[in-house]
């Protein structure tokens, strides 16, 4: 049976309890297994660049050591993402990435919802590397780092407010949660704003399960 | 069970049946149903803007009238993608808009494997609305009508010399086959070229699933 | 004596009476005649891309069967033109194309008073494909449809809240009326702003007459 | 009667004849005056930043003092636009602006010839300044110098090499004169390559007529 | 002794005085002398294109005439830098070039502080021809001509006011003196503000340093 | 007194010794120190994003211990930039930034001589970051690792075959060594194919010492 492997590189539990909650309804039977795993040295979130450098040598021994079909980063900065496909034998997936280019199908201009200011530097760096800086519209971060996500009233509220003025000032036309650890709101914030609001890991595994399937 | 109507907008059934072997591999026990439908009165292949024009009307009153979960547009120009988007109350993929975000996920610059020449600015035009000129690399021409692509040999021939320009005078890292009756094709260019290769209907109907099981 | 035709897509005889009398200035003695034609078949208004893409063949059809030397689309999503263009023998002019390049040639960044807002997604696809995104400043809807336009003080007021929001938040220096039925309120609206108003009809006609005149 | 003044801020009165019978077709009864003037103290022929920089002064003086409707500088480097627009009580035209707008309504990317090889990067600021250079195929220069235009055998053959490798190495499908002095070529290069030919001046003064017909 | 020659194009001595002081710690024992001119027959403030263009002759006579072993033209709208680097047997900086690209190295969006809000449109032409505009935050000038720039009180205020917008509303997080006549304000603002501040004829004066000890 | 550290983050001591040698005349009495570490557990070479990854954390221990007033990180990858000036007390420049920027000052299209074609959709991806892909020339590997470049006749040879195809085919007017370890043959290219050609570890050194001195 084929292995999706999820990598969570922080080690906050409950990130990782969510993320596999967040793509419960991507198993099936018959279908690859999907395991997710945090990484117990990485930091309990990646709120910077020194947080990203730091979790690229675990991430990628553990794409080195752990057999899988298919790989999956799941932080949105997508740390060591090219190279683990270097050293991968099968195909490498980031979440940001993944999520960019599906938000790309389903609105004309994306705003990113961020943790906190520090980040938006961070993801421009990467946005402009994909070339997709014409489509951007705006980046505005809720300033909650990963540990205060479990607060879900405040977390709702403080993105609700983001993407509010994403579409209203920014225009966007539709959303990317700019951290894995948000999962569980998706569905209700894309109610509350009528946008559609992509969620990164939902989007990398399920481009996981279509390239293990298409052999690509 | 949930249904994924996939259209050919041309009269091919040449094309259809090969659209139809092409995305096998993505049928599944309990899985959705995927239809693949030609359209009976378009033109034998799509190779001019007018063309274009021409399939969109019939295609857009077969997204009204056929119930689907999904909707793949399966022509290399998208025709009526975002109209079919306005009516349909599903989500509708356009196979060039696919193959694009999936080829920007596997290489830094893509190229296109064209029919014919006229439909270069037309992919152009394109690739432009998307966004993502920074990362084009070439497109050009095996100069074949997609009536004469059932000629295996002489299709195979001028693909391999569209491919290894594109790769050694363009600088692609990536490839796209941009016509939908390519698909048999893929596996043995991708060997000969050393590239990944995209074919576009295997990665709209691949996403068609992935935003099915999503229920986005 | 050489003739223009100019092709009102939609059925809204206001319409196609305010751009006849729009381009009333261009009418010259021994010039080409300049004749506007709705199509009777066409939506009252075009208001979304299903109008758009439902009145491309009906267009078609005019270009074919009437003889002209230069064809004039006069709604602000260029329906059809590069179909037309392929079956025309005579140059065909699309007023968005015509209005976007004139504005930048009158100010370095454009902004556009919409219709609706589900039209700023369709613009934005059309000035990606144009090229010319890097000179956009903003895209403001007044929020009435195309028949709405009749009253004239509302659509001036808004317009003109449009106007200053383009150019006092977005940083425009030149504006586009982004819609053929606009046209009676350019010149009051550009003194009132104090920023040229591009008036799309006028544009195209205008080139229209001088590629005619040059024989190109 | 209104009055168009074209100024050939070079002192080669072949090069301002050679204006003066390219925009020929463009007068008319009861039309606008069109006069050319050449600067007697301008350089024999534009071809470095130093002598675009050198009429600039000149330019502005003649635009000062000779009163008219609208103006155009017919030079390709367009010295002094955006100066003269600020003195001008009237529009101003630059050739090569017209030009390149003009062009990116008849192809999907442009090709320039320039007359020589260190005219390319001037042209490229000049382009990015416009924001068109995703839409740019490429630039290539015949060799000579503008006084050298008048051996109108080699002029061809060269700008005949030049276009040709526009068009199979570049892929542009729409060509720009890159010079006020090559209008007589035109016609006779377009019917060669088979790909629409703009001069610049043609463009710019048909431009003039048209925004002095609209009060523009 | 090698020579530095920055010329400040316009005669306001105050202006100059005050290069003289921003550029005081690059002075050093053994190294290159660096004089700072004023040009007497310049404006007192170049605030338009008309000024621009209007100190290039000047500009240029006095690279011909003054010995240097490399130019800085002190002026942000960097008049005449390509002509003058066709005839300069030295290298030649412009202030706005080197503060730009300065920027790029100390954040990820930059913004301008412009004089007069008349100088926007030419600065983004300028940055557009550049290449740098999808890292362009904003430009908002603080409504003061240079001879205005006396008052530091004032001048202060609205430069904060600026920076403030620019950070805030603009998204910047790097800020450029669009003036050569700020300097003195470079440090208060940048920790009134917590961003980083370019001046930039330090920026320049230090380039020309570099490129003269590196012999390029 | 001041001190500049220049880390080379692979462990070749002839890399670190040629980089002491290029930055030679940088030296001065009574200026900065200038440093040259090489990181002993680093790579012989960097040539992959492996490569890239695995120098990040000795290259930040290196910053966070070694105190310095500049730091310059001698990879043409820029190996951990954006962590380091997280964690830096004082400025932290990368060489290829420096020379990116350093090269648009000196040309209109910028091209780079890469060591291996692995290297080239590495670079491509920093270049969009920076957001400069629309002055980007082209970028031709020479097919040779580091360790090879001590084979100088050899590394001429081929740097000039790569050198005259950016030239001539892909039309640079600029030049960039996109490795640490070419500096010796700078000139000489230079001279032999009539460019400019930027030694980035000289364009970053350079540069620290400006902001050095201008404590910025």
């Amino acid at each position: 049976m084929a292995r999706i492997l999820v990598i969570n590189p922080n080690s906050s539990t409950a990130v990782t309890a969510q993320i596999d909650t967040a793509i419960g309804t991507l198993h099936r039977d018959g279908g690859p297994s999907i395991d997710v795993l945090g990484l117990a040295d990485g930091p309990p979130g990646i709120q910077s660049q020194v947080h990203v450098e730091s979790v690229v040598q675990p991430l990628l021994r553990c794409v080195r050591e752990e057999p899988a079909d298919a790989y999956v980063i799941a932080c949105f900065s997508d740390p060591g993402l090219h190279a683990a496909r270097e050293i991968a034998r099968a195909p490498v997936f980031g979440i940001a990435e993944c999520a960019v280019f599906s938000a790309l199908q389903r609105g004309s201009r994306f705003g990113v919802i961020a943790i906190l200011n520090n980040s938006i530097p961070r993801h421009l760096r990467y946005f402009g590397a994909m070339g997709v800086m014409s489509r951007f519209a705006g980046d505005r971060a809720i300033g909650m780092g990963v540990a205060e996500l479990a607060d879900e009233h405040k977390t709702f509220e403080r993105m609700r407010k983001a993407a509010i003025d994403l579409r209203d000032i920014d225009g966007a036309d539709v959303l990317i949660m700019g951290c894995a650890g948000m999962a569980q709101q998706r569905q209700r914030l894309a109610d509350d704003v009528g946008l559609p609001v992509i969620e990164p890991t939902q989007a990398a595994v399920s481009a996981a399960i279509g390239a293990l399937t298409l052999g690509w």
